[in-house]
C-alpha cells in the first residue's frame, strides 16, 4: 500500500524527537504497558526475554498509540473538522476509532468483510462507522479516498505516515526506560512487521539508546516482504495469493517511509509458519497467561521455534495485540495435547 | 484445615515488618507483577480499577511468594534437610515445588486426583514428587503427616503459617508502592479467599499504608466461610457437599491465624456464582487479554456482576492465578456468544 497524501509532513522521516513528542501527546490516553519477564520462558530459552505486551494496550493493540498521536495532531492543526477515514483489517481500525471517540472526531473505517468479528464489533463499539468491502474484488484505498473526498475527511494511513510511526515508536521509548530501570542492556529486539510502522519507530527509539542493538523483523511465511526487501536492498512485493492466520500482517510491500528507516535500522528478518504461531499462542496461554492474537505471536513463535539463539542474551519481544476470536483461540488450545 | 505444627513461630501473627522481610527474601526469585489498568474496564465500572495479575507470577499464581519465603526461612534455620511436604489442590503445590527446586530442597506434594491436569503436570515439572489421593475418601493431612514423619520432612501449610502469610502479603506491599507511584490513593481492595493467607497478609500491608481502605473477601457461592465467619464474629464452617468451578477456593473453614488477622482487618465479603466467574473469565479473555483461572476471577466477577458500586472510586483487584485447563477455558470462551 502506498502512503496517502493526508499528512502535510508525509515525506519527512520521523526522528527520536518526534517520538518523544508523541509520548507526551499520548500520555494519559494510552496505557504504559509493563515489561514482563517469565522465569519459565527464560529457563527454556537460556537468556532473558523481556516481553512488551501491547495486547494490554487500550483497544488491545499498539495501534492506538500511532492513531492517537496522528488524530491529536490533526486536531491541533484544525484538520479534523470533517472527520477521519481509515482502512484496516482490524487493529488500526480500532485504534483510530478509539482515538477519534476520545478526541470527539467522526471516524469511518473501511474494513474487509472477513476481518475477525471481534475487531469489527469493537470498532463499531468505539462509535465509528464501519464500511465493509470484499477483499478479493474491491480496492479499499479507492473506497477510502472516495469517502474522504465526499466528506472532507482526512485519511489516516495505517503506517506510512511520520506521525503514525512516531506514535508506534513510543513502544521503544518505554522498553528502553523499563529495561534500563532493571539494569538490563538489551542485545536484540524482535517485532512483528506488516507495513513496518511499529518496527521502524521502535527501532529508532531503541537504537538511539543502544546503537549496537539488533532489531529483527518477524513475519509470517508467505508475507516476508520486509525480510526479502532488506536482502534485496529495495522494496520488493511478495507474490499474491498467500494465506496466513496472521490477519494483521498481510501487507504485500513494505511502506515507503517505513522501509527508508528499516533499511538503515534493521539487522534482518525471521519468518515463521502458521503452525509455529499457533504453538506460540498455546504457550502464551499455558505459560505466560496472556491472550495473544496470531499476528501478535510471531516473535514468540520465532524464539520458541529456535530461529534465534537466545543463550546468555537479553532480548526484547513485542506482543503487538490480543484481539483474537474465540474460534481461532480454540485452535490454539487444541494444540495443548 | 487446622494449622500444622511445622513452624516454630506458628502462633505469632505476622507484622508488616515480617512482610517487608519477606519482600527482601523473595526479591529476584519472585516476579514483581505489574499493576494494570484497563480503560475499557474503568469506563464500564465508572471508577479506576487497578488489577494485580498474580497469574503472571512464577508458577502462574501468588502462591510462590509464600512458599519461597517459608522454604528460604526453613533452609536458613537448617530445617529443610529432610525435605518438605505440602498438601494442595494445585497452586500451593506448584509454589512449593518451584521454590523447593530453586532452593535445592526435596519436595513431596499431596494432591487430589481430580485437580486440574495442568496443576499436577506443572508440579511434577518442577521436580516434586506428587502423591495423589481421593478427595472424597482420604484425608490429605493424614497422608502428609505420615509422609513427613517417615522422611523427617517439614510440612508446609497452605496458609495458616506466619511465614506463608507474610510472603503472600508482599502482594499488598507492591500494590501500595505501585498505586502510590501513580498518585492513586486506594479506597478498597478485593481479594479471593480460601484459607485466607493472601488476603490477611495483603490487608496487613495495604491498611498500614491506607488505614481507611476497605478490604473485601471474594468467595464462590457455597464456600463463603470467611464472609459468614466475619458476620458471626468467629470461625464457622460451611456445609459440606457444595460444588464450585473455583478449585482453589474450596476451604470449608477460615484458618486460625488468618482469621485472627481478617477479623480485625476486613470490611466484609462478597459472594459470586460460578456463572459470574465464567463470564468474568470471558471478559478477561475478550477485554483484558489475560488468562485467568476460575479461582482467580472471583474479584472481577464480583465487580462485573455489580456487587460493589465502583463509581468515582479507586479499587485494587487481585487476580490470584491463571492455571486453567484448556477444557475449562473453552467453557468460558463458549460464553462469548
Amino acid at each position: 500500500m502506498p502512503s496517502t497524501t493526508s499528512s502535510p509532513a508525509s515525506d519527512a522521516l520521523p526522528t527520536v524527537g518526534d517520538i518523544e513528542a508523541a509520548a507526551g501527546r499520548i500520555a494519559g490516553a494510552a496505557v504504559e504497558t509493563p515489561l514482563l519477564e517469565s522465569p519459565a520462558l527464560n529457563e527454556r530459552l537460556g537468556g532473558r526475554v523481556f516481553i512488551k505486551p501491547e495486547s494490554l494496550q487500550r483497544t488491545g493493540s499498539f495501534k492506538f498509540r500511532g492513531a492517537y498521536n496522528k488524530l491529536k495532531r490533526l486536531s491541533e492543526q484544525g484538520a479534523a473538522a470533517g472527520g477521519v477515514v481509515a482502512f484496516s483489517s482490524g487493529n488500526h481500525a480500532q485504534g483510530v476509532a478509539a482515538a477519534a471517540e476520545l478526541l470527539g472526531i467522526k471516524a469511518a473505517i473501511v474494513m474487509p468483510a472477513d476481518a475477525p468479528a471481534i475487531k469489527i464489533a469493537n470498532t463499531r463499539g468505539y462509535g465509528a462507522e464501519v464500511v465493509l468491502y470484499d477483499r478479493a474484488r474491491e480496492d479499499r484505498e479507492a473506497i477510502a479516498r472516495k469517502l474522504a473526498k465526499d466528506r472532507g475527511a482526512a485519511i489516516v494511513a495505517p503506517y506510512d505516515d511520520p506521525d503514525i510511526i512516531a506514535g508506534q515508536g513510543t513502544v521503544g521509548l518505554e522498553i528502553a526506560r523499563q529495561a534500563t530501570a532493571r539494569a538490563a542492556d538489551l542485545d536484540a529486539a524482535l517485532l512483528p512487521v506488516s507495513g513496518g510502522g511499529l518496527i521502524s519507530g521502535t527501532a529508532l527509539a531503541l537504537k538511539a539508546h543502544w546503537p549496537d542493538l539488533r532489531v529483527l523483523a518477524c513475519e509470517p511465511a508467505g508475507f516476508d516482504d520486509t525480510a526479502r526487501s532488506l536482502v534485496a536492498g529495495r522494496r520488493v512485493a511478495i507474490e499474491e495469493g498467500g494465506m496466513t492466520i496472521c490477519d494483521g500482517l498481510q501487507a504485500s510491500t513494505p511502506g515507503r517511509l517505513t522501509f527508508a528507516l528499516n533499511q538503515r535500522l534493521l539487522a534482518g528478518g525471521l519468518t515463521v509458519a502458521d503452525e509455529d504461531v499457533l504453538s506460540a499462542m498455546a504457550f502464551a496461554f499455558r505459560v505466560l497467561k496472556l491472550v495473544v492474537e496470531p499476528s501478535g505471536a510471531v516473535c514468540l513463535a520465532a524464539l520458541l521455534s529456535g530461529k534465534l539463539d537466545c543463550r546468555g542474551r537479553r532480548i526484547a519481544l513485542v506482543i503487538s495485540g490480543g484481539n483474537v476470536d474465540a474460534g481461532m483461540f480454540r485452535r490454539a488450545l487444541d494444540r495443548q495435547g
